[in-house]
């Protein structure tokens, strides 16, 4: 039984995280962490857990918490966890930090994009990117997995296997996402209360936003292309989900059932990709509360360009889930245990 | 292994069945039935089982279908079971009737709040209204099971028991009611479409809604007292959820801890029936998705009435998750199997 | 033309205050009052003024805004406005009060119900509760207007050609009253954020709710008769709207054509009161953005029972259509002038 | 007093005229024609309109229509209007359509992305597209004015001053855009249904949509240059409102303030178009319920692209505002006659 701790319980993916978890056969959660909530039960801040979590909050003591614990998830505040690891936690648990601090791998890029100091630029070069689909062997032996941000796991499995095969002009790519208010966090802001988000939609932090060069590096990576795009995350009524629509020319002309069959081989064998039919379209509401990313493609005949759609929970497989994913593959075990609950409809 | 057909597996309450019972470890779903979509694949009509269900839409023949499995889910209208089932029939399967063809025992009440002549009134007595709190034991035995309604289900809950008790003049207790839209079901009609529903509140069925006689049946056998009750529901902007807000008079005097000593006793080693602590409402987010009831009461001094309030997803315990429950007590299993998905929140 | 000077312009009520100003003919705002936003752009706060409110919020300067303008509306927490009148305010400005401060006769009633310190009783006296339809002749002598609470506009409206009849057993009046999201004002509050309030529908302040002694207050006071009533508010997921379903006992039998006709005579000539047609409950979709409350009454032959229905815009009738309307009769204009926009739907 | 005709007032955009049109002073509704609910109370079908609109819904009789009116808008799905229309009744009446019969002036390209054969072609030359801040002098002329669609407003006007100016490639547009659930109409299907469209988003029409062409005639015919762009609708959770962020590569570098003074520029004394400060993107709450469109403009200096957004209520500035915005024009009263109400927040 794996012994788990979080740090940053109390927030909407740290709830996910222990939603997850109670339904996990090989993970037991011995730490509800919060800086808001220390000595409140836990079931108090989150009803929905009475009955089911008798603990009570305790704090963000990493040294102590790292005696009791196989596993800490730090879903906090970006800055924190880079402040907080150092070698001796590191030898005695794995860390999966669901914060920003260790995605990207040149420290200048975070600490521009993100305003801060980095706490700790000497762990950059050995954390993990622990996007499964694509890191899965590197996970299974990291001892700290940077999870991937919600905007970027959807953006990145969208245009995944076009970047790879070469087939993008990774110059062109221009993503369009939408997302549910969940991923705004719980902090009690005026932007965020029911009757400013409900009946509207905005984009926000436009050609600005910090999830840009994390897109970009990864995309890099994966076509060995410069990648530099337009990103445009967008605030929905809605609780949960995240719908990328993503463009890109294309550096050869191509039939779609060629550029459909590179998605099939790309998640041949993916048990939370969900390549959908042709013509059928992501929808968010069919992955909410599951750990499925449902991604199609068409082509536009007129443009020559690519539309590159994908849908998944911001909750599940864009924090929490994935973080769970991670934590399987780090302890042997089948990557999906705990993982299986189908999309909740409606 | 149980052997599980669903009629009626492509409306809300359907649907729910089938993504609770792929969490089941001891059923299997070998049939489902539709009237709309023979020949469609399931995974069309709900794309959240794309790659979870391969199976083609089946229709409602009864015959077949109870060769080939072990129960039957019937998820379908007011008035199609009860001309379905006959002895042959109920020798070969168990029968779990989410429709309200056998949950009253007066042939004659059926008929006048229906409106529709009753196919066989003879399986009347020996069908077992399947609230597992209250009749497990009737269960167990049971070939036929009337799954309750979702309305009562929530409101009896919430009332039993201090009518059990006595406390209550059941002459005098007002249900008001507040159900999320799935309840209205999957059928395209104007009143409920999203522009329609959303951003507004209404009453509806103010006087004659078919649940009445049901719940009045429920509480007059819990009380051994005529009950005769105001029931009104209402609809609210929200895919999924139950709210009861009840009032009655006491019979005698007597302090709100006493009474919530009543309901802790009644519901003492019930998983799914969730008394709150003193002063905390019940709300339908924190029981979302799953088949946990909250209930909690409040004296009013000043009037001397008792405030009785319940919380619950209409889908879950209202419906296809009490169905499971059923199903777990008729073939011997934990009550609880396959049914303890948290609340999903938000 | 009327000089207007708002206090608390920059809250929900304050801002739907502007929003009807701006199309009214016979006034022109001259002062923005605002507790948070002194010195910021009105259009700035809400970017739907932009273009049209050119004006910088000020402060809560009472003596120097009365040098200003002809009347002043305070859409202000409770116990601003009875600390800030005076002799020499009334003097010279009237005063539309959105908040509690006037309502009740009784400052006991007040004090124990809200926990403050009254400000000025001695003008509770001459406080005019603003409610047009009952109270229309007081209101164009009055210089101190308690403009209505939301619950207790629609609760009161619902309920009293029946109570003004005699035909209402008035001990056993309960009121289930539900509402829009903007009542709970734009503070920022984790409660009331958009995830904490999306998809879920709660009782609250059970029992212990401030509008209920105001509520009583009217009702007593337009039946001859002491009432004592339960009020169970509810919150519900939509901006706008509060909808009531109240339920009473009648004194004699009477026929609901009888009950019907009482209310069609209580409103005859009445231009924002509409009541529907038999059978047809009020929604608050039907009602909102508009001055409109809409209201109907059911019978149920089997418990004695009526039920009383009432749908209004808890942001205009509820509180700055309704403050409208009571300006233009303290200053002898047409009731209805700036009030007539058609409800907004969908 | 002008006297108007409605075909079609009982769709969401024809409901949204006689809203609209209860409030403008020198008009007047003579015939609510509806194919459904010919015989029915108006406000029957809207209780919104319950003591305002007594008028019974009438048919399409546009024979006898054009005997008792000066101007009929037809709220019609596309090809009935092009059907109806013909000399005699262009002699006695002015038609502005709200339908896409008239958008284009290329018949092919019509009966190709319609699927439709066109009814008059001949009147297509003779018909002006009604965007007023374009094409007010040819309006003020005109008998036969085609309303433009609800993307291709907001679209357009989102990316007119660049396109004018001849610094947009037209072939790098890409236009991403939002709109609210009232958009799909009244139509009574399941996808509509309010637990199909709640919480969640998708894309829909992906290369196939019927406004793509009519975007890209006039872009082409506002730059000069033939215009070939992607197009991408989405389905919000929301009532009302559309939102566009489009894309697009700049022909020569320039700064962003020179881009935000095209705007201001191009937008220079027009009443219902907003250039919103820099920095501040359009959201739809802020122009809710009114005429007005919000745009603005950023630069991505890392891309060389211009982000160009617009918001609009799709019932107004999208449909029934702009068609009485036509009506003034055509008709000699000012623009904005009947037009001036602001936005509804929240």
């Amino acid at each position: 039984m794996i012994k788990v701790g979080i740090i940053g319980s109390t927030g909407y993916a740290g709830q996910e995280l222990v939603r997850i978890l109670l339904g996990h056969n090989e993970a037991e959660i011995k730490w509800y962490g919060s800086r808001s909530y220390v000595g409140t039960p836990y079931a108090d801040v989150f009803r929905n857990m009475f009955t089911l979590v008798p603990d009570i909050c305790k704090g963000e003591d990493l040294e102590a918490l790292c005696e009791e614990v196989d596993v800490i998830f730090t879903a906090t505040p970006q800055g924190l966890c880079s402040t907080l690891v150092d070698e001796n936690i590191l030898s005695k648990v794995k860390i999966i930090d669901l914060s920003a601090d260790f995605r990207m791998k040149d420290v200048n890029v975070y600490e521009k994009w993100y305003g801060l100091t980095h706490g700790s630029p000497q762990y950059l070069e050995e954390a993990v990117y622990g996007l499964c689909e694509v890191n899965r062997e590197k996970v299974r032996q990291a001892r700290l997995v940077a999870n991937p941000g919600c905007y970027p796991t959807c953006s990145f499995l969208s245009i995944y296997p076009l970047a790879k095969a070469g087939l993008l002009d990774m110059k062109s790519i221009i993503i369009d996402a939408k997302s549910g208010t969940s991923g705004a966090g719980r902090g009690a802001k005026t932007a965020n209360l029911y009757c400013e988000v409900n009946e509207s939609i905005k984009a926000y932090g436009v050609t600005t936003h910090r999830h840009t060069p994390e897109i970009e590096e990864q995309l890099t990576c994966a076509s060995g292309q410069e990648t530099v795009i337009n990103f445009t995350p967008h605030l929905v009524p809605m609780n949960r989900g995240i719908l990328v629509t993503a463009y890109g020319s294309l550096t050869r002309d191509c039939a779609e059932e060629e550029i459909r069959r590179l998605y099939e081989e790309a998640y041949d064998g993916e048990r939370f990709v969900r390549v959908l039919p042709a013509g059928i379209c992501p929808e968010t509401r069919w992955v909410e509360g599951s750990n499925y990313v449902d991604v199609n493609v068409k082509k536009d005949e007129r443009t020559g360009r690519v539309v590159m759609m994908g849908a998944m929970d911001n909750l599940v497989k864009g924090a929490a889930g994935q973080a769970v994913q991670n934590m399987n593959l780090m302890f042997g075990l089948p990557e999906y245990t705990g993982l299986l609950m189908p999309p909740v409809f409606p």
